[in-house]
């Protein structure tokens, strides 16, 4: 499905594009946005966790984002990779942060199939 | 296969599993090393690449757990959940922060699909 | 985290309990929700999201529960599978339309794989 | 693997080529068959299954092909999401239908994620 | 779903089984068939399948099994984990091999998420 | 992040490359241990463990390439597909047995989806 022209669209569409553009600052909101407006509702929903997760929490915002690339490398999806290591470095991620995030992902997932091959019973220390 | 009885190992694997116990001050190790000592070249490895990786660096320690509970959850060990969720905390992790480490590990995964599903294109701002 | 006890929970917690037993004209909420409300705000967000995407739409509502199985099995959720295959029961799928889901899952991995074993094209008719 | 050109190919892939194209009443075969080739007897196989899996049932065959299209998506098998997002539209599936579709897929692997971090047990209600 | 108790079931169900039986030289057929045997259709076309890929080749049956194993891990699936290294160990894998498979699956699926992390593009040689 | 020139890089990074050259017996490495070279901890790591692993052992050298195809198939990583393709042709493997490979995994992946839906239970005969 082609991209949304925001000019034309729905004004629910037009609200949160507004919204977006007046939190982050911007001029224009990432393509993720106006594709996804193709299903206004669903524009919305997403729109409004976003705000609810990504927000000022207990976790620093650029941990935030670093999580979000960790699960992205995991799911392969490229375009969330891209946007997120932008949005991870203009909140205050430095390449070093980066290379050490691939590496803690890279070890998490070789230790995940050991500890699935070896089939090693969780010890009670970490049952809660 | 059943864990390795350390006291009867070869020399190199009591060697890693004392490493082990003097890095973190612990008096035993816990399952994943007496079961991936089946294996004493990838359990010398597997060590080896541990302290290099989650050792002190550029992120905080408690997050480099985070992010290993991150891929751990994408990966569904249960395992690796309960191991790292563990440390985590030992390291200073709050509930608070696992809840939102939830939440984002959840976002990501919805907006993850969404880009694959509208293929979305990445912006020209995101390319390097 | 054990589950959330509703009686003594925050009214914005109530809330959105009372709200699903309502349309659901249910007596008591399924376990996703209690233990979700260890997070208030995902609570409120992903009940949002629920019902934007569940509701009356193009698609049947037995159809949307059958592609939720789907892709819960595909993602190994054993909860997710469990609750939207009894969902999907209550809207009227039957045991013959179960079984030629598990068989169209099954069909797809096997397809999946060898499209990308075998490099194969995209044909220029399936391309928009 | 290039693909392989049916003129000069074995009796038994011809067989199965002229079997596609009857039953689906095309000129040509898309290229997963013409690359699957390479290998006859998997060729056959998985014809076979595909014949009796996505041939009428009980289930319109319109949610096959969009339950097909969840599986790839989540997958990420982009030859597989054109191919059968291209034949659920020649089955009837509008754009309606795969907005919901991509809606539904998005909203399954964000509470897959939920219910597997706050380790949900299952209700008894949803147990046989 | 329950198991479909074979002596009452349809001859198209039983004479599945009694293939499978003649071919493996064994009295009784392990669950996975007993339970697929619900969709007699798909019964059909996996041991067809089955017999197909699993049969003498190119490749020597022990490593047809030890791959099996491989994607099993990575998939997850305990139920074939387990059956496969059962068939895998019927066919002559030591327990050394074992491991070894288990440390290839384990270093792959790490270099697997570095590729990925770090963009790496594909050498020309590695080309066609 | 761009690929790291070994020419200027620093000690530790060249005698990992060195040591790569002269064990493969090639004037040059391919692009994953340049780019990989960003992070010389990880690169030592990664390649003491490569060595570990896909050196001499029980399982025919061969025979290890064809898994680590295995398990890149399933996780989509085109970079490891190519690489250890080319590994395992060069370590002897023909293209008769990279398409029964293909196979494999084509059918394990139906079958783990199958053994899920229908929760088949784990024969007592596999268990150990």
């Amino acid at each position: 499905m082609p991209k949304v022209d925001i000019a034309t669209a729905p004004e629910r569409v037009k609200a949160v594009i507004e919204d977006i553009k007046a939190r982050r600052k911007v001029n224009e909101v990432n393509n993720f946005w106006t594709y996804l407006a193709n299903d206004p509702a669903m524009l919305e929903a997403t729109w409004s966790m976003a705000k609810a997760v990504m927000g000022p929490g207990s976790l620093d915002p650029k941990v935030k984002e670093l999580i979000y690339v960790a699960v992205s490398l995991v799911n392969q999806c490229q375009y969330c990779i891209k946007s997120h290591t932008a949005m991870a470095k203009a909140k205050g991620a430095s390449e070093e942060d980066l290379k050490e995030l691939y590496a803690v992902v890279a070890l998490a997932n070789l230790t995940n199939r050991l500890a699935i091959a070896y089939e090693v019973p969780v010890d009670e220390s970490f049952k809660r």
